[in-house]
C-alpha cells in the first residue's frame, strides 16, 4: 500500500506491551476500520472470521498473534514455561484457517526463531520474536514488490485482466500478489482494464478488489462470478491473474473457491492464467493437489451472506472455501524469486526447494 | 404445481371486472404473498422487476396484461378505439423485457386473435381474448407436462443433476420447463441429487429452485455459481439442465448470465448440457444467437442486491442479464413436441418450423 494508506497490519508498541492493529476488512467497503488485537484469541477469531485473510496476510498477522499470545507469562518466566505457552499458542493459531499454508509457515519460523535462541530467560526471547514477526512483515512487502517487478511483463498496454477474490494489499503487509502485478505494469504506464470477480460467498472481489483499484485509479469493472465466462467469450479479458492459499509439488493450486472454473474456461478461451505468490505458499510436501485439505465453511456464508435470508430455511448447503486448480491450466506461476514456467514438478522445485539456488528472473 | 401449491399466476373474475394475480417471486422464499394487478402499468412493473420471470411465465402474464390494459376501454367502445389500445397496450409490454421471445410471441398471439374476429363491439373482443390468454396459460400448462414427459429418460436413478437459476414452475404456469423434467424423473421412483447454482445477481437458484424441490421433498444442496465447475470435477454431477429464454434458428441458447460458462464447463467435464423449452422459446428469425439482444440490468442488482452495499459506491458494473451458448455445447434441447438431438440448424426446424410436422418424441 502506498505510504498515506492505512496498513492492512501493523504493530505498536513493545513486545511485551504492545498490540497488533488490523483492517477490519469485513467492513470495507462501507468503513476503514481498525481492531486493536491485545489477546491471542482475538487474533484467533479476526483470522477465523476473515478480518484478515489473502495467504500471506494470515501468516503475518499469525506471527505477531503468537507475540500477543505470549504476553500472558510472567515477566520472568521460566524458559520450560515459556516454551510451553509458545507450544500452545502456536498450537491454537493454527487451528484459525486450515488451508492457507503461509500460517503454519509463520508459526514454524517463530518456532524455529525460539529453538534457536539459548536463552534461560523469557524477556529476551519475547523481544527476539518481535523481531522475528515484524522481519517476516518486512519480508512480505520485498515479496510482493519482486512479485511486481518479476510479473509485471506478463501484461501489455491495453489488456484486458480478470482477476478473482483479493490478492491484493489487502492479502499481505505490502501491494499484495495479483495485484502487485498490476499496480507495478500501471506504474509502467500499461492502461489496463481490469475485470474483478465479485467472489461469492464473501464478496472480496467486490469488497476489496475494487476498493484497492479505485484507489490506485486503475480501471475496475465488477462482474459476478458467473459472468467471467461470458466477458472471456467477448473478447474482454487478455490475461488472468490470481492469488493461492497452497501451491503442491507439482504445481497445483488451491485457492478461492471458484478459481478452478476461472482457469478452465481461461485456457478454452485460449487466454494465459497466471498465478502469483511467495515461495511461503508452496508446500513441497504434497505431491499433488489431491493431498490440499479443503476448509468448509458455514452454511450462512450462503444462506444469510448479506445479512438477509436469501434462501430457504435448513436448506443443504456445500460450501468448500477453496478449490485445487492442475498445474496444466496454469501458464506461469509468478514468486519473489522469479516466473516458473512451464508449471510442472521440476520447474517448482528449481524454483523454491530449499537446497535450491533462487534462479534470476526470466 | 400440485394443487395445493399456490399457483405462480392466476386470473380471477371477468375479462371486464378481473384481475391477475401472481406470486410476488422477489419475496420468495421469505414469504409467498400475491400481487393483485389491476393495471396494465402494475402487469408491466411485476415483469421488469422480476416478481414474475421466466420466459414461458412472461408470456401468460403478458397475454393477461393485455385483458387487464384494455379494461380502460369504455363498455361499448368503436372497434378502432379498441385496436388502438390494443396497439399501444401489447407494444408497452414488449419494452418490459427485450430478451425473452415469449413476451413477443404472446403478445403477437393476442393481437392474432383480435385479428382473426371481425367484430365490431369491442365487449364480445375482449371476453375472447381473455379466453385467449387462457388457452395460453393452459398450454403452458401441458407444454410444462410433456416436457417433463419426454424428458425424463435422461435422468436416471442416483444421479446428480446440475440447474442454473430457476426454470420450474415458478418460471411457468406449470410444472415448469427444467424442473418439469426433474419432478417426472422423481416420479418415475429415480432418486436425484439436484445442485443449484444460486445464481447471482438476483439468486433465483437459491430463493426459487430450493424452494421448489424442497416442496416436492427431492433432495436439494445449495452452491455459489462459482462452485458449479468444482463440483463438477469432484465427480457429482452427472447432468446438466437449465431452460431457456430465446433460441435462436441454429439452437444457440439464451439463457440467465452463468449459463455459458456452466455449458461450458460441463463439456469440459464430459457432462451431457440439457436445455429445456418449449417451441414457443425458438425464435427461428435469428440464424445464431449473436443476434439476441442482450439485456444490460441495473448496477445496484450486484452492488447493493440485498439491502446491503457490498461494493464501492461508483463502480463501474458490467451486469448482462443473459449469455448464448453455442448449440456445440448442448448435447439436446427438450421441448414439448421431443427431443432435438443433435442441436443444429436442421433438426431444429425439423421439430419447430412452423411448417414442419412435429416429431413424435424419441
Amino acid at each position: 500500500m502506498t505510504p498515506e494508506v492505512t496498513p492492512t497490519l501493523r504493530w505498536e508498541g513493545s513486545a511485551r506491551d504492545g498490540h497488533l492493529l488490523m483492517i477490519d476488512q469485513t467492513r470495507l467497503p462501507i468503513e476503514l476500520t481498525e481492531i486493536e488485537c491485545r489477546t491471542v484469541e482475538k487474533v484467533w477469531e479476526a483470522i477465523k472470521a476473515l478480518r484478515v485473510r489473502g495467504a500471506p496476510a494470515i501468516g503475518v498477522a499469525a506471527a505477531y498473534g503468537v507475540v500477543v499470545g505470549l504476553q500472558t507469562l510472567p515477566k520472568d518466566a521460566e524458559r520450560a514455561l515459556f516454551d510451553a505457552r509458545l507450544a500452545e499458542v502456536t498450537e491454537y493459531l493454527a487451528t484459525s484457517r486450515p488451508t492457507a499454508v503461509n500460517l503454519f509457515w509463520a508459526l514454524d519460523r517463530m518456532r524455529r526463531e525460539a529453538d534457536n535462541v539459548p536463552l534461560s530467560e523469557s524477556s529476551e526471547m519475547h523481544a527476539r520474536l518481535l523481531v522475528e514477526a515484524q522481519r517476516i512483515e518486512q519480508e512480505d512487502r520485498e515479496m510482493c514488490e519482486a512479485i511486481g517487478r518479476h510479473g509485471a511483463e506478463l501484461l501489455a498496454d491495453g489488456q484486458g485482466v480478470l482477476t478473482h477474490c483479493n490478492a491484493g494489499g489487502l492479502a499481505t503487509a505490502g501491494e499484495g500478489t495479483a495485484l502487485s502485478i498490476i499496480f507495478a505494469a500501471a506504474a509502467e504506464g500499461k492502461v489496463l482494464q481490469v475485470f474483478a470477480d465479485e467472489t461469492r460467498p464473501l464478496l472480496q472481489g467486490a469488497r476489496l478488489t475494487t476498493w484497492e483499484l479505485i484507489q490506485r485509479d486503475i480501471p475496475v469493472t465488477l462482474i459476478c462470478d458467473s459472468m467471467a465466462g461470458w466477458v472471456m467469450k467477448e473478447g474482454r479479458i487478455d490475461a488472468v491473474i490470481t492469488g493461492a492459499d497452497r501451491i503442491a509439488a507439482n504445481g497445483d493450486v488451491c485457492n478461492k473457491i471458484g478459481t478452478y472454473s476461472v482457469a478452465l474456461l481461461a485456457k478454452a478461451h485460449n487466454i494465459p492464467f497466471y498465478v502469483a505468490a511467495p515461495s511461503s505458499t508452496f508446500d513441497l510436501s504434497l505431491v499433488s493437489g489431491a493431498d490440499i485439505p479443503i476448509e468448509q465453511r458455514a452454511t450462512e456464508e450462503i444462506t444469510t451472506g448479506f445479512g438477509r435470508q436469501t434462501a430457504p430455511k435448513h436448506v443443504d448447503v456445500y460450501n468448500p472455501a477453496f478449490d485445487v486448480t492442475p498445474a496444466e491450466y496454469v501458464d506461469t506461476i509468478v514468486t519473489e524469486r522469479g516466473l516458473i514456467r512451464p508449471v510442472n514438478t521440476g520447474t517448482v522445485a528449481a524454483m523454491v526447494a530449499p537446497t535450491a539456488e533462487p534462479q534470476a528472473a526470466s
